[in-house]
């Protein structure tokens, strides 16, 4: 069933105006026009696009699914209409480069906006997710040439694009990658298979812009060895015009748990006389390329896990308000079910986890704004070094979230939950790739400890931890928040704890940050939510010492908060534990005992 | 895909041996059969039966579905021959009672049995789940003429039963019923639709009895109007042959999430004359008969997480054994995946989570059996008020777990996890129905606090706190299970902190306890899993000490209890938390707030 969503602009405009301080960014230069004003009227008007023409598409979508008919993927219907006004509207292009055509609006502003996409329908969403990361590898790497010819119809959407990473017997570990290219002339001849290629083939655009990792026949073994190439699906004429269909099909579409309506292509590049590639960046460099759209997209897969709470968690509150059934304390007769406190505690931790993530996954977008535009080096690294610390985290601790969201979500339906006509259990089959795909929730943790915790011996975390302390005495000399200040400096001393324990025990054996890092990662989660939450009812607070409007928007916020403090928070304490135990009865076993 | 199931015959020995004194239970009259080598020949028979008959049929019937063809339900192919097979081999006849045909076997023993029917194959085993049930309130409530006529068919399982309670407007609060029962002679007239109903209509067995609730015409409202009705598909003759069919039909299928090859039907009583029905019980005393029905079913239901979580896990665990991907510490060169650290820990929370929540629910069954076989009063008592006690926690907390543990098992396949035909995502949609038939979490926490809490001042927990306590010394005693004994006192402490909290809060404001309901029943289940990992190290090391076999068995169980409390039972501070907090936050914001 199509249920309603409504864009949560009220909040979206709070954590880029409260906890992101969007009035700073609009000062930087290029971002003069992201006024509150302009930021509010952007969130509204997404909104109902995403409301009125991509909501409608989610559930006749997954119904429906994309098919491969003849070679060529027919999508479900209205999702190439959908995709050409989301083109003819701008969308694509918000927070694309002015050099090519886009409107250079801040990351934060475009990530805000895409929460919208993602939530309306994830399915559609996921092709201009993927055509932005592309973008992004092409505009960091490509050279000046393959800028100039395939650069600004990526930004507009007119040509969307894939990353082709994975092979069969290469998923988490690219280094296996198998696909070769040789050189011939200007170009490479790409051939290969290539599989879970999302939106890696459909009629919506005019080309395929795919960036594909590769091996060139004297490369080195392992991820040493790998390049990134960009394989048009038509080739390009000099003057611009689209010339002949490159040799890459895609072959099969993957039968999946959700996101029906999203074309996962099984991509054969080279059947015939070798796909016509070109190299983006240097040769055996692709990795650290590949890595450019990888953490775009990790960004963007960790802001689905909010998406797609905050549409589980609208229809779950839309049924809790219909749905009669059984009496309550203070009312007479049958009541709603959103008067049961059991139903209620599931909404609160649908909604606390759904705000802490949104307003992290945006304070680690802003952090990008800042880094790509700031006044100094020391700026510039210091904000690099805060998105390189969160985007595991925000990656993979949203997404989990994300999916005890929807699963709260069939669960608030009771019974009809499990039917899928109601819909919810659709965004619970959508949620469960996300803590797969861009590198599963084991890959990102791996990556906070590794390269972004004890390469640096934990300067980067600290940092974070400083500043996170600093509010405290804010939030006790305020009367409506002092209450979180103890929970909130227990987090903060457990997070320090779960550092300094990583730190102490790290280094030495591989096995035990390898055994801990899971625990770890979702340690500092739990706490960096509670810094936005803590962030959050402090801001609500000053608004409502302002009077004006939306009193009731800041004094739930201050409910959530308090909420999260004694519903979400004290996992921490859980997290800690495991991750101090280390690799303890993880490395003991024999394969066989298992 | 269709993957390998092999029962767990040897945990299952043990927890029946080990932890349920099976010796024991079998010198009460009436089970002196149930000897442990009579025992160990039952689970290797059923373990073959499950392994080869039905789930070969789990993915084939997942895909096939069951249809409704013109009022008839068309059953997956082969499950009716399975079904044949099932009732030839005398499985459904275990536990049933001697008197009518049954084999008098302890229940634990058939609930050890039935966890392999659910592992190989939910959609088929939740049609002798439901028989079950309804065999059970039968023989408890009808009268020596029902009785006569219908138990040895419905034991033997040439017939089978269904639970008929749910109506559109009436899913947790049964008091909103509203089908009608019109005495005519020795019979009534029933007519009303129910909805949700498992095994509704099929041809695999001989008839179908259905135990429907149903409203007398001059029935007082709510709960205490409702009655309890047998209403056969096809009515019997006096000489025990078929007669007509009855007016009760199924009219559609739902399209659920998952166990597609489980018939779940919207059955309509009456559309013609009115549906020939038989008291059960006495008038509007249905409630109480049902009850009979629910309680067997929700400890069936709490076994369905072991279930999924088991098969799950043997999937997850052939996976990692044979997928190839990245280096690890201290080996050569690319690795299968359990040879990396976070692999292992998903797999070992898999095991601990399975392993507990087998234990936990067998326990509560072999206190049932002794309730049964009770010596005196004394015993009967404390035994009843025990499965009661355990009975929602069973229920919630180990179908929590079973989802958790589906949901870890498509992580472990990586991307292969989202793809249908891996088989992982199969047992995720198979299990999230466990926690919403047959009361919700909700309605069980509710259940625990109230009934089984609060009525009794406490009373039965504190005695299951003692006997927990009373396990210490022989924790600390015992060199190999020392290191336990601290967490161990911890997490009884923090499910003491929790009674107490609750006897002195719970009282007043009933929006209290229900608000601490669930965070509750989590702490409960948390650390009964802790009893019960701390009772099987504890055996283990007594058998590694008494030598013989099964040693990799038996530090395995130490392994995976030792991983309980380092990465699970401390989840039980998280869960202390939450319900201390009470109903703050939960209660504050008006409906529309949300």
């Amino acid at each position: 069933m199509a249920t309603d969503y409504i864009a949560p602009v009220r909040d979206s405009r709070f954590v880029l105006e409260a906890l992101c301080d969007l009035d700073e960014l609009a000062t930087r230069p290029g971002f003069e026009e992201a006024t509150p004003d302009m930021i509010a009227a952007v969130l509204e008007e997404a909104g109902r696009f995403a409301s009125e023409v991509l909501a409608p598409l989610d559930w006749s979508g997954e119904r429906q699914g994309a098919k491969l008919v003849d070679g060529k993927v027919e999508l479900a219907e209205g999702f190439a209409e959908a995709y050409r006004q989301f083109v003819d509207n701008g969308w694509p292009a918000l927070d694309g480069s002015t050099e090519f055509g886009g409107q250079g609006m801040p990351k934060v502003v475009g990530t805000a906006v895409n929460e919208c996409w993602h939530s309306a329908n994830m399915a559609f969403a996921l092709g201009p997710m993927l055509t932005n990361g592309a973008t992004d590898a092409v505009e960091s790497h490509a050279d000046e040439a393959l800028r100039a010819v395939f650069l600004e119809k990526m930004v507009s959407g007119e040509w969307s694009g894939t990353m082709n990473l994975t092979e069969s017997q290469a998923g988490s570990d690219l280094s296996a990658v198998r696909s070769k290219a040789v050189p011939e002339g200007d170009h490479y001849r790409i051939s290969g298979q290539k599989i879970f290629i999302t939106w890696g083939e459909h009629e919506a655009a005019g080309n395929i812009i795919h960036l594909v990792l590769a091996r060139l026949p004297d490369a080195p073994e392992g991820t040493r060895g790998i390049s990134l190439f960009l394989v048009p699906k038509y080739l390009v004429n000099d003057d611009g015009s689209l010339g002949e269909r490159n040799d890459v099909h895609a072959v099969s579409l993957e039968g999946k748990l959700g996101i029906h309506a999203s074309p996962t292509c099984v991509m054969s590049f080279g059947d015939n006389d070798g796909a016509i590639g070109y190299l983006v960046g240097e040769e055996n460099r692709g990795l650290a390329c590949m890595f450019t759209m990888m953490n775009a997209a990790r960004l963007g897969v960790g802001l689905q896990g909010v998406s797609i709470g905050e549409r589980a968690y609208q229809a779950a509150v839309d049924y809790a308000r219909e749905r009669v059934q059984g009496g309550a304390a203070g009312h007479q007769g049958r009541v709603t079910i959103i008067e049961h406190p059991d139903v209620r505690r599931m909404l609160l931790t649908m909604r606390a986890l759904v705000e802490a993530g949104r307003a992290l996954a945006l304070i680690a977008v802003a952090a990008l704004d800042r880094a790509t535009t700031a006044r100094d080096d020391d700026e510039k690294k210091a904000q690099q070094a805060r998105v390189d610390l969160l985007t595991p985290i925000v990656k993979a601790w949203v997404t989990e979230n994300g999916q005890e969201v929807a699963s709260l979500g069939v669960q608030v339906h009771g019974g009809m939950g499990y039917i899928e006509e109601t819909g919810a259990a659709q965004h619970l089959r959508d949620a469960r790739i996300t803590t797969i795909y861009e590198g599963t929730t084991g890959i990102q943790a791996l990556d906070l400890v590794g390269r972004k915790t004890l390469r640096d011996d934990g300067a980067a975390t600290r940092v974070l931890l400083e500043e996170m302390r600093a509010l405290t005495p804010e939030l006790e000399g305020t009367a409506a928040t002092a209450a979180l200040a103890g929970p909130y400096a227990t987090a903060i001393d457990q997070a320090q704890a779960g550092l300094d324990w990583l730190l102490e025990h790290g280094g030495a054996d591989p096995d035990v940050p390898a055994s801990a890092a899971v625990p770890y990662l979702m340690l500092f989660g739990t706490v960096c939510g509670a810094w936005m939450m803590a962030k959050s009812s402090i801001a609500a607070q000053r608004a409502l010492d302002a009077g004006g409007e939306d009193a009731v928007f800041f004094k739930t916020k201050q409910v959530t908060a308090q909420f999260y403090f004694d519903h979400i928070a004290p996992r921490a304490t859980a997290h800690l534990a495991a991750l101090q135990a280390g690799k303890r009865g993880i490395t003991e076993l024999a394969a066989e005992a298992f």
